[in-house]
């Protein structure tokens, strides 16, 4: 049985773009942390309220991505979230980015994982996440 | 009699393009504000260190700015820093950003005025600024 | 008589913002250029195909702005576009970054004037914007 | 035998930090690219001369990074490259960023692998990598 996948739309403006004509790679990363926070935000997990209850956030401890095509100006996106596996201190999602095609198609641009862990706010170590924060993920 | 010119060399990479093929608006404020942190640094005020030991920063508080020209990727520029006034709880400075041409050419392609007031990290009130970091400001 | 107002729904993320706990100060120049093309689009307006039909493009060739108020993660934000001059070669807007209080308050953290020059994609000279242009804008 | 590394120092600006007081995690892939950026600078290779005289560029095909260490505002850093592969069609490199303390110590924060492709400027179709570019690389 897997995740429900979150899905959450994406407008490429000329902040995101490169020289290239293109989506700077970097900026998938903007996309997909996007995309977590609402899906956080769906189940009630506001970060900025996470943080000053438990004293907590995530961060990121590991991504693995990969491009398949580029991404242009004016572009739809669709940024997706699946979470895989949720640990005593990790959560680990899948992530994708799709383009909406004025034409109907969709096409999947940028895939990848990442795995981020709860951290304290002031020390920055690693802590336990909350069991409310786990319950949830977990019903999701 | 004014005060002197700091100037501060960047590159342009990638990331500071857009799709037009040129440095994009926002990024002439990175690159004020790199350029206003090495001024600070170069004046012996480190502002991580001047918040731990003041629990003060400098929040921009209004920005005019003109584009005259625009950069590539590969430009080398330098952007320059000069005070233009110290008041009790904000510094206002006029700030350039020229291009050093492969031919020996400087044009200059942005200018403009910043004006910075000092606040609480806590509460971000305005703050009156600490009299050791005035006296360096205009010791410079 | 003035022009009406175009809103667009802005929300803060952990891109937007700094070490100092508020959004970086150039990302309002982010957020009105999101506006702007939004209130174009909403024109009928599309730059990428502006560019592929006309050869054109705005560039931003002066910003005034002044920050009230500083926004924080996960604030709800609303981005305003007011035309406020058509010539030839350039348009003005008067832009607002508002905050939607989760208490049903609405503050005005940052406003400002933006200037945006129609030059040509290739040489980036400065055009006459074409007359279809004008005319949807100014039927705005 | 292993290629050699290449380094380059970045400072750490309120742009790059996030509200949870490190560097947003996305912008380390900025600090890569400017690694890559000036490892082939060094070499000969300008990108926006190879763009103008071979009508191509290298796009990033994949990515995998681990975050080890959160950096800090004023914090200075070098990144490095060594390539680890050059085919036909793409290159790839591993990358770190180390954290040089003001008590002497080096940290490693953050390491990934990166695979670049060569693509066509205007179709962005896979093309094989020029030799000129092939050799300066390979010579390093």
């Amino acid at each position: 049985m897997t995740a429900p996948v979150f899905e959450w739309p994406i407008r490429v403006y000329w902040e995101d773009t490169d020289a290239g004509g293109i989506v700077f790679y970097a900026n998938y990363l903007r996309f997909f942390e996007r995309a977590r926070t609402e899906w956080l935000r769906s189940l009630g997990l506001g970060q900025q309220a996470l943080c000053d209850e438990h004293g907590g956030m995530f961060v990121v401890a590991d991504v693995s991505l990969k491009y398949l095509k580029p991404a242009r100006l004016d572009d739809r996106l669709r940024a997706t979230v699946r979470l895989t596996e949720a640990g005593r201190a990790s959560l680990a999602v899948h992530q994708q980015v799709w383009l909406d095609g004025p034409d109907g198609t969709t096409t999947l641009l940028c895939e990848g994982q990442v795995r981020a862990g709860w951290v304290s706010h002031r020390s920055l170590k690693t802590m336990r996440i909350p069991a409310a924060v786990l319950q949830l993920v977990g019903a999701a």
